[in-house]
């Protein structure tokens, strides 16, 4: 398996703890946003969102990382990352939509660069523009998540939630945004941080 | 079984669709969105993000439209919107994530009401923005779907592909948006709006 990655896209971080976590080999390649190397015809040939990820797995080429995340499941059934039950399963995708469909899509890169670019927005601005929706979505996770938490977001099992939640947590750290009004979430995010699968996955460990 | 809609939510026509093409029997509870109805706290209660649409089914109480989608197919898989091939599964999945997650956050109600309010944007400038995303979105459906597509996005089979395509369309379409360089995308239109899920599922279609 190949996958085009980048160290601080949350989006391609989710999928590199998912294949970490199902010990299935693959191989990194770099796909560098600062240097726009996602606009290369090579690269759009691949993804046409000119988007990363981007999963080659034999004769399937993927983007959308919810997506992946689905097809490794259903390829790799082996080590689940879904439960079994169905009203489960249901409420592990709606913690996973929130971040993937609420919260994600409203700061990566092509978004602030927009604000930035086209709306002349500032730099406080587009950090502002940032929290509000961090705050909103947070806000949600917290109360939703609260009642079913044990070590992970649902119970003691880890799913794609947290395969979601760990990499936003990761980018609103980055940015010095507030977190203590979530203590759920943080205890979540500390308690992943010490297995493997995320550790092997964070930015910082990358190779360049 | 009860869904709390609107009927101009793009997120909440997806959800309709595929209850009226699973011939599923649904109470709809309309949310005024513009009454700022999602914000009162016993809808909250809800839904904690304050969004449409959340389905309830028994015991079972769901936001989010794509996981409102994929608990449909599991507890009701007899009039499938998943094909069977995992490939394809994948696929399917590929290009609603494109829709659900790249084209639709970007152009809500909550997102277009913070670029007028908090960054005192005129209409002009909102209409930009929206089509600026609607226009990447769409070039890269129109090439992912064009070598697959038949009467629908994956050859002749109705998916989630459609249900997420034909609202995101006519939400493009009520702003005036150019759709011309997209026939592909145009044809599959055509052809779902001729089907009775689709028909019974438009916004123009909903009690008031």
């Amino acid at each position: 398996m190949k996958l085009y990655s980048y160290p601080r896209s949350s989006a391609a971080y989710r999928v590199r703890i998912a294949l970490n976590y199902k010990n299935l080999s693959y191989d990194i390649i770099q796909i560098n946003l600062l240097k726009a190397e996602h606009r290369k015809q090579s690269y759009i040939d691949l993804n046409p969102q000119a988007s990363v990820p981007t999963l080659i797995d034999g004769n399937l080429t993927l983007g959308q990382s919810a997506a992946i995340l689905e097809y490794l499941e259903e390829r790799y059934p082996e080590t689940p990352l879904l439960p079994k039950a169905i009203a489960d399963r249901a409420w592990v995708r709606y913690v996973m939509q929130i971040i993937v469909s609420d919260m994600h899509p409203l700061n990566n890169l092509g978004v602030t660069n927009y604000l930035k670019e086209n709306l002349h927005q500032d730099k406080t601005a587009v950090l502002k523009w940032y929290f509000h929706w961090l705050t909103k979505g947070f806000d949600a996770l917290e109360t939703i998540i609260k009642p079913k938490s044990g070590r992970f977001c649902l119970h003691d099992n880890l799913t794609f939630a947290d395969v979601c939640l760990i990499p936003q947590i990761y980018n609103a750290l980055r940015y010095e945004f507030d977190m203590t009004p979530y203590p759920t979430l943080l205890a979540i995010n500390e308690h992943c941080l010490k297995m493997a699968c995320f550790i092997k996955a964070k930015p910082e460990n990358q190779p360049d």
